[in-house]
């Protein structure tokens, strides 16, 4: 099967999905992007994912290219090409092009669009069950961490700093106090209280993090919502990850501190029970 | 005379400039840039240009796509094929498609460069002359300022609000501090003394500000490199901003505050002339 991507209406070959040189998200990464799960072929959290882009665009200022229902539509053709059992569909928004360059947008460009898809490996869905070592490193990302753009460097510096000491994830820090990984949301475990920081512009926020805190509160799970530092992440009883086609992931030792005895915990256990779930039942 | 642009090694029409949806440059901002000031139809600062590019390279450990010779030769190139007599020339480098998307670069993409040429316009040439007005802003952006990313929506942002405001540009200030402004260097005079922030990972290392405090050391003009409060320049006596295109260009006032007598102040003059006289023996 030849791999079909999306871009500006139509659907194509890789080689055949270009922008123009000009495009702003090019330029001036003025460009925003939506990450959305699949699971048995179907979209995880679309309504979330699409409030998600709609404040961005707001944010942003930015032009809206196509509806939701046109975006729910092109998705699921892009699942059905790609014959995708388990993965994603990833979609990018720049500004578009001016035809030239200048950090003050005209504004009557087209925005651009493009969409493609990514099954998940099996490495990842091992990891789902076995669990992941994380590295900390500081946030060096901008103030406006809670629009979805791709101005990732930040986060891209910070994962190759823990790839090289030996993370699969970049825990980030920031004045002492847990922002969130690298590109995904963290939490913490504590003698059995979910601990997240709180949504800010600080963190990105991540629309299974929404899931999993409407599930927690309707499974009477104890929450708190606070800021939290390294050193009380190290000495948590657990820690997971979450993200669109991460799920839920175990994290089992931070700056090689190993964490309870350095397995899946049975909260995170039973969060990924309540949350795989609700998954499967909620995606369309 | 239609408009040529480069890409990978070849000149053509700027329809036919595209890039892949999968470069990293577009899906990361994983990319740097420069911009090369034209001046009588000459580069300006080159092998400054090339030193800064140089360090770039390495701070990003992207591979490097073309030798300092054969940037200079298609800058050249570029210069003559669009006529240009005063302007830039905009190189861009990003670090190339892996075919698909991971924040962890695979690293044996090559890297994608392209330029093109903008000519300066008589109202940027006016504002040398009669100066600007600038409004302050919140410095957002990340904390690798000293890297010439195309990450740059933290100024484009900063931008648009001082334009909104009625500003020509934007002074971005950080823990009271002036940093510098969206997409140029900036000096406040006072008693006589050009003060300016010196460099750190807070400010861009710009190319035009490495000459001109060359300059001011030569010509016996006293210097502060030292950081100063937005109060500071407001009660400055003169203000000025430098960029490749931009030169030295006067600041009249900040958030309405007028300067001095509100017209480009008599260090600014001797400066844009020093700076001009060398910039035009300096060329090549």
């Amino acid at each position: 099967m030849s791999r079909t991507v999306f871009i500006n209406g139509r659907f194509c070959k890789p080689e055949e999905a270009t922008v123009s040189i000009f495009d702003r998200g090019l330029l001036f990464a003025d460009a925003i992007y939506e990450v959305a799960g699949v699971i048995d072929g179907k979209l995880l959290s679309f309504s979330t994912h699409m409030a998600r882009l709609e404040r961005s665009l707001g944010e942003m200022k930015m032009k809206r290219p196509m509806s939701d229902e046109e975006i729910l539509a092109t998705m699921r053709e892009m699942v059905r090409l790609n014959e995708v059992k388990e993965g994603l569909v990833y979609m990018q928004i720049t500004r578009g092009s001016d035809g030239d360059r200048d950090f003050l947008p005209k504004g009557g460009a087209e925005p651009t669009v493009f969409m493609f898809t990514q099954e998940k490996s099996a490495a990842e869905t091992r990891e789902n069950d076995e669990g992941i070592a994380i590295v900390s490193g500081p946030d060096i990302r901008w103030r406006r961490r809670d629009i979805k753009t791709v101005g990732l460097m930040g986060s891209v510096f910070a994962k190759m700093d823990a790839k090289e000491a030996g993370g699969a994830e970049v825990l980030m820090h920031e004045d002492g106090f847990v922002t969130e990984c690298g590109c995904t949301s963290f939490y913490i475990v504590k003698d059995g209280t979910l601990i997240t920081r709180p949504l800010s512009n600080d963190i990105l926020p991540g629309c299974t993090r929404k899931s999993l805190l409407a599930l927690v509160a309707e499974n009477a799970v104890a929450l708190e919502e606070r800021k939290f530092t390294l050193d009380e992440a190290r000495a948590a009883d657990e820690a997971f990850i979450t993200g669109a086609s991460t799920y839920i992931c175990p994290v089992t030792s931070i700056d090689g501190i190993t964490l309870g005895d350095g397995k899946r915990g049975p909260v995170t256990k039973r969060l990924q029970e309540i949350y795989m779930d609700y998954a499967r039942a909620d995606a369309i």
